[in-house]
């Protein structure tokens, strides 16, 4: 019965800002959804919390319910679009609707990063299709051609500024010099950040969306607790504009790269060259950088949230899944059930800039070279700035085991020169070569 | 019969850069491919002018004829991969392949540009699967995205560097001060340029990729002699400088807008300001920049040629027809045989640079201004550079309507105190919010 109708019924599950976008984008772009779709897409019915929130586009009162029951159970329901978020009740929803053989699109990347392997094994048996173009990078096309255009070529690495929030802070604080909390409220003044900002400034969704990627690139199964975490709170306004004297940019990356069985995941403040493509991703932009064997680099730069190029993504799957009613799915993503093996941060290659405050006097830098060198960390560039009271030093390392940098910096910080180390940014590499040879 | 074997059987139609990158893949990626296809993929039979010719990667020499109809009547191929290049012999067998309703995956942007109207409305009717990822932006991800992802979307506006020879040659002249001369003989030694490099630098390649991106992101029909195209050899080392001093980089771009209901296509340098995405895109790269009503601003960045990454979206293609194979394709792509309403280039609204060498006395400036005016062509900056002989005027325009400008030139270069008009490039601006209101 489902699916032939002469439209495709849509049961909306959640409507605030994304669900609201799709809403209002399946009335506006009407005949280019038609067009695309081969058929009418027609809202059917919509689970929200409360018909009378205020919403950023009008929506249909008429079709809202509060009982989830009252969409699942609807039959004639060929397609569900879950734009709650959070895990529940959207991942009994989602398990519900892929147990029964129906089909999902989702743009809730913590189902699917903490719990993609339940959800594929479910959808191979049943043959749901399942969708999440809008789980990273917001309204950037990255999952599907990330999935189905480089399926034959061996990915390497993948760098993503994969949060808008702490891409516009870091931006801002770099362009102005605006200090972390200045620059944090004016993005919650023009809705780039929650009231509550510490899933995005912790990394806890740059962590989630990683976890996809790697599923996605390195065909394995990975949680985001397995990854690597450190958030922008540490950054001064003074490390941006160290970077910049330096030639670099600070971005908070998610970066995972595969090393023969291993994959190195990790979510971290990151000093990139000027002239890297993911150096000038600046404001509230997303933009993910790929690495692969055969193709060489990709980037995928758009805008990494918001209503509408969420929506936008979003019923990109809706399309896709539409045109495939009947079929089974082109993948089943049966690799999410194979285990990723992590690498140990401290088993991580890096180099790292750091930032000494130092008494000023003679003999203070061989004794820090001194340490570095006894924990095998060579320097690549090493600038004293300021005198007296203000003596600092800042340097960067070669290419190091981070377990050992580590140990050069408990080292350092019980030598009696060093009055404070300040800050610690890992650096990466412009050059793609040596990964594209390794 | 096709398809039920244990694998898929490819028909290779050229076997140059491209061609034998594709085989190399087929064979060392073997098991990647495999799982992505979900049956092995076998060359089975290829077609070359000449066996002995040497290839960047070993071919098995076994299966080579030089014969078309000994690949073609192979009954057990599943799907063709043509990369001959060039429009005949590719088109006669692109179209008996499409006739007979078998599968074609090309590289070959000529028969796409040209006489994708054709193919199109064939494969409509006998149900053939046809892609032709590799044809614009070599080995990004771009046509299947831009067709699926974003089919549901109100596409404003597309702006590509789609030529990595003119993007090296630019980038080359730009960061070195290089003569044009100079960089085309660098670009030449290192591969990236032919050795007739007309169809490059005169931007014959990029109106044909142009025309099959206007094709999918705005569902018409048209080909690249609609339009309106401009190479790069007017570009001098002094423009770039001067672009550089007033915030700006030249690039060649290939633009269309959607305006109503028609398009606005054209290829030509173009200067852009340096905070704008596709500014920092240098070298042999390609960046395809789009704009949508409901996405907002897309960059895709990558390799635009070269044989593996070439060969990589060639195999995206086999993938994903592979996985297809005996469904009905998505998309028939009937729009191809709309008509697109193409906008005179003397219609079009941009900004100008324009530099005029001028006799040094007073009063020269109010009548170049005059001629302006009276052209109702506005300025937003004049510049006086030199002295005596070496006077020059570098000025930028306001919009103004392209054709209003020609003849505000024709005006200047009747003028006494004109010695030259050595310099005229368009300018876009980098602020898309406009066209996003339009």
């Amino acid at each position: 019965m489902r699916g032939s109708q002469d439209c495709i019924n849509i049961g909306l599950l959640g409507c605030g800002t994304i669900g609201s976008g799709v809403y209002h984008l399946i009335q506006k772009n009407y005949s280019e959804l038609t067009e695309a779709a081969g058929k009418p897409l027609k809202v059917k019915r919509i689970l929200v919390k409360d018909p009378y929130e205020p919403r950023p586009f009008e929506v249909d009162r008429e079709i809202m319910v509060t009982d989830p029951g009252q969409v699942i159970s609807d039959e004639s329901i060929d397609i569900f679009v879950e734009v709650m978020g959070g895990i529940q009740p959207a991942l009994s929803l989602a398990l519900d609707i892929i147990s029964s053989g129906r089909h999902l699109v989702t743009a809730n990347k913590e189902i699917i990063a903490n719990h993609g392997r339940e959800l594929m094994a479910k959808a191979a048996q049943t043959g749901s299709h399942v969708r999440f173009e809008a789980a990273v990078g917001g309204g950037i096309p990255l999952i599907r051609p990330l999935e189905e255009s480089l399926g034959g070529d061996n990915i390497l690495k993948v760098m993503g500024i994969v949060n808008g929030t702490t891409n516009y802070i870091l931006s801002k604080m770099s362009s102005e010099g605006s200090a972390y909390d200045q620059a944090l409220a004016e993005a919650q003044r023009l809705g780039f950040a929650e009231s509550d900002p510490t899933a995005d400034v912790e990394g806890f969704d740059a962590a989630s969306k990683l976890a996809i990627l790697c599923s996605i690139l390195f065909k394995r199964g990975g949680t985001p607790r397995e990854i690597y975490r450190e958030g922008i709170l540490s950054v001064r306004p003074e490390d941006l504009e160290n970077a910049r004297e330096l030639g670099f940019v600070v971005k908070l990356l998610a970066i995972a790269v595969r090393e023969n069985d291993l994959i190195s995941a990790r979510v971290h403040p990151t000093m990139i060259p000027d002239s890297h493509p993911l150096a000038s991703v600046n404001g509230n932009f997303n933009a993910i950088f790929v690495v692969g064997e055969s193709v060489g680099e990709l980037m995928f730069y758009g805008q990494g949230a918001g209503s509408l190029p969420t929506a936008t993504a979003v019923l990109g799957d809706v399309v896709n899944v539409a045109r495939n009613l009947g079929r089974p799915p082109i993948s089943t993503r049966t690799y999410w059930l194979r285990d990723a093996s992590i690498k140990p941060i401290g088993d991580t290659v890096t180099r790292f800039y750091m930032v000494l405050r130092v008494i000023d006097k003679p003999g203070v830098l061989a004794r820090i070279a001194g340490v570095f060198g006894d924990n095998n960390v060579s320097l690549e560039s090493v600038v004293q700035k300021g005198i007296g009271d203000s003596a600092q030093i800042i340097l960067i390392t070669h290419e190091v085991i981070e377990s050992n940098f580590m140990k050069a910096k408990n080292g350092l910080e019980k030598l009696d020169v060093v009055l404070e180390i300040p800050s610690v940014i890992r650096v990466e590499s412009g050059s793609e070569s040596k990964s594209q040879n390794a």
